[in-house]
């Protein structure tokens, strides 16, 4: 007995390509003698589908999918992950299901139990949650066949509630009554930097509990912000792990019943440090926003400051040197130093870039404006007017030559909305939107880590906007390792101010930088979608009320 | 016995300020002899509370309120709505709760059972369901106290599954059993103009199901998106209203219990057009977004076109005009009638303006650019740039002045993508992004029933963009009563494009708008919030994939 493993990268919605993904793994599954082989949770429609499950036709091409993918399984059974209709009466439209296909039909069938509605998860939105379990009988052995979450009724969470059980059932608990010889778990389970190892203690400690080997196939590939970092993982009956796919890319494997029982393949192991991690999942979640919304080209505002030199690094490795346009535009207040380290770094990387300067149209809008703030002080709107004439230029640049500008905002920043809308806020998709400035950092000379790319001045100077003259973050913002961590405390783990204070911080910074993450709501609600790759990113998985007094 | 609704209008998070909301009214109903006054749903955090709830101190904080409002219950009972701990090892963190408050203490407890996740809620995501149900005898009279959705459990859906219990258990059948003598329904449900009549007929059915009268308590008041009506309904044991709380207003009113039996009064009702409706929605949606976030004055880009023309009517009905600003910005396209009718209107309304022509940073754009474009056609790419100069203007006097930039686009172009992106897009707040064009027109009208408020040549003359010469919407969409009616069928009720076609929507037309409507999801992405007066408005309702192909 063979089983194989088929971590794919799906498009959501892309029936024809994600059926020619699957039937070519058949294939190679069949060549290699398998006689399983395990696709991921929902692959048939891509994951996330969102309110496309709203739609009755989104369902039934799905359901044609199935169908076809079953016609193809003649000599080796399938478990592809679908939304199905729920017939009963009562309860949600659909289920969340993996069904095993077999000689053109399909023959077993479950549904998910535990339906993950956190972060950015909606999965009660739309499907019935199953309540009844039984393992499968396949050419004698006894699957346990699990959908994600359902494997994950004892996970901790980051917030101070203290409640590791966020759930009423534990589906494995239910299966293992009926002796399951193996647990499959089928999961579309995105890359968070800090889950790395509690997502593999799960399958552990469930093969230890149950003295049974488990296979985990999660996907690969990003969808917008989601991204998914594969890292399927085969562990064996003694809670050994007998085998890691890697991660960001796709895999399929074949592996005989017996090897996985009680094997353990030494040094095989990806045991790459975080930022490695990190880098690697922006590049595949800025080359699958683009590959998926079938576009090609992008542009970036180069400033000569890290942010920017950093995504131009991603955005050259992502989509090639010829698909990145850099865009220099200094004003009044750039240094010299701007410029010349913008075009080191352009150069370096040859990646095309034109320069242009914005002192003409500040002017024009400086005169425009003259009547009506007449006597009144500069302040930080031409601070604004600057970035939002930069934010201009780029989107006519792209609206001309059809290319998507790419957002270098950071987290920290767009956590204390040091940043303008509609100026350096603007772009089609933020691509360090949730990493940290002290990890920008780390990044930067990860990226250096042979070769100076990105030149050493980058990374030494002080950093600054320069919308006007001697301007520093540091003029309005703590220290950045100061800041993040105030920041990671209150975003991330969810602590009050009052517990970040009592546990050493500063009254006085952590109150002032809550403020500044509290007001700045009505900010991020406007920002692009952005990569993410912490457990709590800005964006759909954090929804805060713009209107509130708290 | 004597029963006291209260509806009111809350504020996220403002413990203090709802407390003494409540505690007055409970005061009011002291006086008027009441024994028992009813809140409605979280009235304690004000609705939607968020993620707000996923923080330990904010829960502490909503135990403490409803303790110290205990205390003002001497001599009358409270039902308000609070979130609660969950306290047994395994569930959500948290109940939505109803409490009976008498005399300092917790007297009865009841949880919500059918827990709304689609569209705007996501109610799942912080609260368990409840599972045992029991009637709460108070005074002699045995009553069944239910939370929104728990009376909702037939309620019929806009969608093409055809599905209509969306739930598996009904607590108020379950409650029938124990012989109850009145419903009390605590809800906070947003308005939505299509549903006002679904909504009074729930009660009403429910009312003649249990031969028992049934007392509705609504929320009024705005919160970000949402606009919650009030309208809270009291129907007698035969299905017949007995009374109705008004629209959009606060309202305290005290009854007794044989009245609310048997009685019915004729003519109180408010059976207002929806057109009127609509107006108050988003009068109210307006007003309370600037008292929440504690902000005072806006700014409206005043075009001449139908659009600004109804935001800045109901921004000076919401605000008053002295806290409302209009900014005409013409360029070389703009036709004379338009700034004449901008005037015209400003001062109908007694509103400042002040005109910016955009020629001198669109020149300033143009030269720095020509390097670039040289040899390229003019496109949609210098249309953009006109429309982003002026959100750069209306963002620096909104920044110099500190006004929120009042957002004018209609439901029709933002379903379409008939608009710039950090352009028109701009704005703290969409007024109109959630009414169609048609709508608008009807809005005019409604304006206008009295006096020529808006010059009828705004509402006469052909709908322009004016960012090239002769420029008209119905260059690039169709008419729009036939576009509208094309987005409703898709937006609102969910349709697929074939049943469409088949219903008699011409092929290439429905097609087309559909693939624009697809296509431009990016836009919306980054969109300002829109007050919700429908179904289905964009925003966190409508939440679809950008990288899907489908």
């Amino acid at each position: 007995m063979k089983f194989t493993v088929a971590q794919l990268n799906y498009h959501i919605g892309n029936f024809t390509g994600n059926k020619d993904l699957i039937c070519k793994a058949i294939r190679k599954a069949k060549e290699a003698g398998s006689d399983l082989i395990i696709f991921s949770e929902l692959c048939i429609p891509g994951y996330p589908p969102l309110d496309l499950l709203d739609r009755l036709d989104f369902i039934q091409k799905c359901d044609q999918t199935v169908n076809e993918i079953a016609r193809e399984c003649t000599g080796i059974a399938a478990i592809v992950g679908s939304p199905t209709f729920n017939n009963m009466a009562e309860g949600k439209k659909l289920y969340n299901s993996a069904l095993l296909l077999s000689d053109g039909k399909i023959i077993f069938t479950t549904h998910k139990a535990l339906l993950p509605t956190y972060d950015i998860f909606d999965e009660y939105r739309y499907f019935e949650p199953e309540k009844q379990f039984s393992v499968c009988e396949f050419k004698g052995i006894k699957l346990a066949i699990t959908i994600c979450e359902d494997l994950w009724d004892e996970q901790p969470f980051d917030n101070e509630f203290e409640k590791t059980r966020l759930y009423t059932l534990s589906p494995m608990e239910e299966l293992a009554r009926q002796n399951p010889d193996i647990i499959i778990n089928i999961a579309a389970s995105p890359f968070s930097y800090t889950k790395i190892e509690a997502k593999e203690n799960i399958f552990i400690s469930k093969a230890i509990k149950y003295k049974i080997p488990v296979i985990s196939v999660n996907q690969t590939g990003a969808n917008t912000e989601l991204i998914f970092d594969g890292a399927s993982i085969l562990v064996n009956k003694n809670g050994e792990i007998f085998n890691h796919l890697p991660f960001f890319e796709e895999a399929v494997e074949t592996y005989s019943f017996e090897n996985i029982i009680s094997g353990s393949i030494a040094g095989k192991e990806d045991k790459t440090d975080s930022i490695s991690l990190i880098y690697k999942a922006l590049v595949m979640g800025l080359r699958d926003y683009f590959t998926k919304t079938g576009l090609k080209n992008s542009i970036i505002g180069l400033s000569g400051g890290i942010d920017s030199a950093i995504c131009l690094c991603l955005a050259v490795e992502a989509l090639g040197n010829e698909n990145v346009k850099a865009l220099l535009m200094p004003s009044r207040y750039s240094s010299d130093h701007s410029v010349r380290d913008a075009v080191t770094l352009a150069n370096t990387l040859k990646v095309h870039y034109d320069i242009l300067n914005i002192e003409k149209p500040f002017r024009a809008f400086e005169d425009d404006l003259a009547l009506i703030f007449k006597d009144m002080k500069r302040d930080i709107t031409e601070e604004n007017i600057q970035a939002r004439i930069r934010a201009v230029l780029l989107m006519a640049v792209s609206n001309k030559y059809g290319c998507i500008v790419l957002n270098t905002s950071n987290k920290s920043e767009a956590a204390v909305g040091y940043g303008t809308l509609y100026g350096d806020m603007a772009g089609g998709l933020s691509v360090i939107g949730d990493v940290y400035k002290t990890d920008v950092y780390r990044l930067a000379n990860f990226i250096n880590r042979e070769n100076e790319i990105i030149p050493q001045n980058i990374i030494t100077k002080l950093p600054s906007a320069e919308l006007r003259p001697d301007q520093f973050d540091t003029d309005s913002l703590p220290d950045y390792s100061l800041l993040d961590s105030i920041l990671y405390q209150y975003i991330e783990l969810q602590k009050p101010a009052s517990r970040i204070i009592k546990e050493g911080g500063d009254r006085e910074t952590v109150l002032k930088v809550i403020r500044m993450i509290d007001f700045n709501e009505y900010k991020r609600y406007q920002a692009p979608p952005v990569l993410r790759i912490s457990s709590k990113a800005f964006g759909a998985g954090r929804r805060m009320p713009l209107v509130a007094r708290y």
